[in-house]
């Protein structure tokens, strides 16, 4: 039974309290936003959203989305109201503990932390592009798996995350797709950090939707209407095109000092402005005020609508339930054997890691139902393309194969979105270099365990032509800098294929750093497991030379060169920096033993290098527009620079 | 006098076929856009930019950039054409040379490297915002001083620069900011490498950019109608806001086989469609064929506009030029004096660093004529506001506050481009941990040499209860990773204020990275110019503990308990590894002694410190939402911690 006219204003009357009490208590926090839209939240998480409070991740449920992180505390005041989680809920304490060490409601909203929370947002826009991604995946496995997948994804977006560049990206994409199960509410509030929004933006923000295809409602002064929001978004769950709903509201109400005020944004109200908010409320001076009665009747409430919803869905995904393909895509897996038959190289082929990784998703198509996998208009240059995939389109909403456009932040976003929405498994592919267009959303990957796969390749100055804005020279060090992140960069085909398998194994995101150019398979593809491995040189070696990628058989080559002249080298391929790091000191010991020198190459900054190595051959300069071989021997990534280098670290 | 119109029709004629000869030759390379653009390109260097041929870095000329890089082979052709760079243009060999090792002639234009290029572009989308850049320096500058500023900037995009995010936050900021003088060409091709356009694009971009608040013309079927470009060009030059010129061109035109097709984008046509495109043309099939007598008449046509055009100005510029201010812009420095009367701190003294670079900005307003702040929407938060400056708007056309707005990687592309544009010394704030929304304007500038000072402030987990999302743990090492940018994290206000001064004699881009939090005052600042200094311990030490930033009181508290239990440690501030890199082997080796341990400290990954230090104290891990100190001490960061791990180390 829906709550009670009094339960619907206490419910408002407790968000916009904890709004003020949480950050007053932490000396920290965003009170303003959390404010202004305490009835949306209400009007979501008790009117509108499907969701069982019992069971957080069900697999059918509403997205919600605070893409305007900051203001986390509505987020969690609203999911204790509701009891998200069940007996996992939030408690009274947790928000009590606002912003403390190990507390469950940190700053901005973490997921795989606070039970409900669907993704990690804070770094403005990315929430709309990761809701993006998740109304993608919704999409695609809805017209593959019936009755089962049937869900709205909500946003709630604030000026900053308009402004940012991945809004454009993610609008755009959403416009094209017709992604109509997406609603965006924005919040118009006419402030940010530095002042009134006017200092920066005169954006005409309902002109620019709908050049991308998106229904616009401009709602107007309706953020206290909890009738009238309800209604405005049960109208955009109809359309056929994404929803922008634009909420003009006011930052910090009711406050009698700081409505509308830009301190209300990030500066903590003083206890007498909390004191005189509450009485032009009408509520308790009580801090962290619960409502006799309120918290069992709202959870009673929301546990009776879980109920029906899941009970609804029982019927409707029976045939899902019966279909391994449906398990194995929930469990970002494959089906039985889906690991079998991958394609094996010869040693001494010539094949680009590209296209070894091309024929490992390719060769993984069926066997991976969850598999989804698209490019930032790069589609056969990375390797992404699904030869027996169709193209996401309104006509194609089951297709696998996504064209992201030249949107490589909006692409990482949305990965990230459809890996924590589940059920699918996104691959997505851009040039290494431009990586540094999507480093947020790989970093947000990491932070929340998204477990999708970004595929990077022509990964080195052997990139060639096109120059030094196209060649990557530190961005390797830099993918290896970010923590919980799994990077891989094969030495050839057998090793790529044993990194999409271990990929599809991680529970986390992946990186696949890749060549453009050719290269000889020299590797059995095992140093992949474990990190690293002794691609020649068993024995007792006088001299290590370790290398990832392209440059291990340059290795080899110099290798047999030393042996000429008498010097033992072992070669080393070390595809995996975290997983060798994961390994114990006898194996670390068995690949590098102690005392013996170790020189690394790398067609890129040494920068880390040093961990593991005596001396490193590198490349500590950009690039140059040359053919790739050249510029390679140019800046010395040959056999006989590393020879000569390997006598001089020889010779002390 | 103009060029004839049998003249007119051979430059064109050169231009598609240098574009298809270039890439034939090197078999790489961009041929479509170069010949779909050919006419525009040659009415642009003919008879509408303001530019002297034999003076390519007049800083009254108007600004060219061609955002679509790929295409370059069309502005070379253009720049050959029209000898810019007298004596130093470039030849006909240069262009045969075209994307060969140490060429004149590399994949995308690069600043530093051709004449007439004024800045790096490829990475899509990068141009649009370095244009917006160019246009706000042109503003200021004139605005200040008078009749020697006054030009237009123009740039060509293509869709994949409008796909970019930062092409929205660019296009906002310049509707909002009123840049009448920016003409953006859009090559609206209907082409990307994926295919068609409407694969992944479904924009209105007329509309959009009009929500934008930009003028815009949708100019139709004109590319190859020279007057009507002709005349779309002289009609924006004369309008208030900035203005989008529609161009509907058609790839790889006038290609029999390859006009419109997708494959003309970046697949080198091959000699067969070469021959039948030149016959097509009605030229001769020849290799780089030079019409007899246009080279001559051409440069005759520029080097006689150029000349008007410099003459005008020496009588215009005649105040500016009288103006020590003027050439101290020019030169990107102070007036006489400008580096003294700077503030100092007492040791002891407890400031945030952010707060000694706001000092040290304001107090080097005056005698800094160039310097121009701003930041994304943190003015107040990252110390870069200058107090007695106004806030560039259209009324206040002087103003050298910016208010960039919640735009990270426009700011950042923006500054590259008033550095490259040259009169304006940008500074630029936000949080370090957006740095990752920025990096590739980040990358720019040092690639191009373009001098900025990006100011990321709240450095670590001391951030504090923002939580992970907000908090820097990999930005350091990876901000080092990049070749050519001078990286300084002060330790103290006196580092500060001596990074301040650093960054304005530095010839390239400088990257300052400051604290949240308050730091107690332990150095003198003279660590910074040598990149390295002790900060206490001259004499033998026991250890030597290295730190940068915040962790260097931390350090010097650990000194002084390893000091009380016999154990003599050395502190080190090391604010710049680039810098210490420079120095000789003595002078790194007064800083630590060779067989001396070396401990590092840094509230972040260790990454690339173990080329200095033994053992490393660090963050391997994302951090936590909780107060700054109770983060950094739970992590480790802390002078216990520090004394159990440098005995641990002298323990070995």
């Amino acid at each position: 039974m829906p709550l009670s006219a009094e339960h619907d204003q206490q419910a408002v009357d407790l968000i916009r309290g904890f709004a003020m009490d949480a950050p007053l208590a932490a000396n920290s926090g965003h009170q303003g936003t959390a404010m202004a839209l305490a009835p949306l939240a209400h009007v979501l998480y008790s009117r509108v959203m499907k969701y069982d409070p019992a069971d957080p991740n069900w697999i059918d449920r509403d997205r919600f989305v605070l893409s305007a992180g900051h203001a986390s505390i509505l987020q969690y005041s609203a999911m204790f109201l509701a009891g998200v989680g069940g007996d996992d809920a939030l408690t009274l304490d947790d928000i009590r503990d606002f912003r403390q060490w190990e507390s469950r409601t940190p700053g901005h909203p973490e997921a795989n932390h606070t039970p409900g929370v669907e993704v990690t947002t804070g770094p403005l826009g990315q929430g709309v592009a990761n809701a993006v991604g998740m109304a993608i995946a919704e999409r695609i496995l809805g017209e593959r798996f019936g009755g089962a997948i049937d869900h709205h994804t909500y946003v709630i977006a604030g000026d900053g995350c308009l402004m940012e560049g991945v809004s454009h990206e993610a609008a755009s994409l959403a416009g094209h797709l017709q992604l109509g199960k997406l609603i965006c509410v924005y919040d118009d509030n006419h402030v940010t950090i530095d002042g009134v929004t006017e200092l920066a933006f005169s954006d005409d923000t309902a002109e620019r939707f709908r050049a991308y295809g998106w229904d616009v409602v401009e709602l107007g002064e309706i953020a206290n209407d909890l009738d009238a929001l309800e209604a405005a978004l049960v109208a955009a769950q109809g359309t056929d095109r994404p929803s922008l709903l634009i909420l003009r509201s006011h930052i910090g109400y009711p406050s009698p000092d700081h409505t509308d005020d830009p301190h209300a944004h990030g500066l903590a109200f003083d206890a007498d402005d909390v004191t005189r908010t509450k009485a032009e409320m009408g509520v308790p001076d009580e801090s962290f005020w619960v409502p006799d009665g309120l918290l069992e009747a709202y959870r009673a409430h929301t546990a009776e609508r879980g109920a029906a919803a899941g009970a609804a869905w029982d019927d409707a995904a029976a045939d899902a339930i019966a279909d391994p393909a449906f398990h194995a895509a929930r469990l970002g897996t494959g089906v039985d054997g889906w690991d079998t038959d991958l394609p094996t190289y010869e040693r001494g082929e010539q094949i680009a890691t590209r296209k070894a990784i091309e024929a490992a998703l390719n060769a993984t198509y069926d066997s991976l139902p969850g598999l989804v996998s698209g490019s930032a208009d790069l589609t056969g240059n990375t390797g992404t393309k699904l030869k027996a995939a169709t193209v996401q389109t309104p006509d194609q909403p089951g297709g696998r194969q996504i064209h992201y456009g030249v949107r490589e932040h909006a692409m990482g976003a949305a990965m990230v979105g459809m890996a924590r929405h589940g059920g699918v498994l996104p691959v997505g592919g851009t040039f290494f270099v431009f990586l540094d267009y999507m480093r947020p959303p790989v970093r947000l990957a990491a932070l929340s365990g998204a477990k999708c796969c970004f595929v990077f390749t022509h990964d080195s100055v052997g990139v060639g032509e096109d120059g030094p804005t196209h060649q990557p020279v530190e961005q390797l060090a830099t993918l290896r800098a970010i923590p919980h992140l799994h990077v891989i960069r094969p030495a050839d085909a057998n090793e790529t294929v044993a990194a999409w398998v271990d990929a599809v194994r991680h529970d986390g995101p992946t990186a696949l750093v890749l060549s453009r150019q050719n290269i000889e398979v020299t590797t059995d593809g095992s140093a992949v497991e474990f990190g690293a491995g002794i691609v020649t040189g068993d024995g007792d070696p006088d001299v290590v030379l370790v290398a990832t990628g392209s440059e291990v058989p340059v290795c080899v080559a110099a290798a047999e060169r030393l042996g000429e002249s008498g010097i033992s080298a072992r070669v080393v391929s070390m595809p995996s920096w975290d997983r060798f790091e994961q390994q114990d000191t006898d194996f670390r010991r068995s690949v590098f033993p102690p005392d013996v020198p170790v020189l690394a190459i790398e067609a890129g900054i040494s920068l880390g290098w040093h961990r593991y190595a005596d001396d490193v051959v590198s490349i500590e300069r950009f690039g140059a527009s040359a053919p790739g071989d050249v510029v390679l021997d140019e800046l010395g990534i040959n056999p006989g620079h590393v020879v000569e280098r390997a006598r001089a670290l020889l010779a002390g």
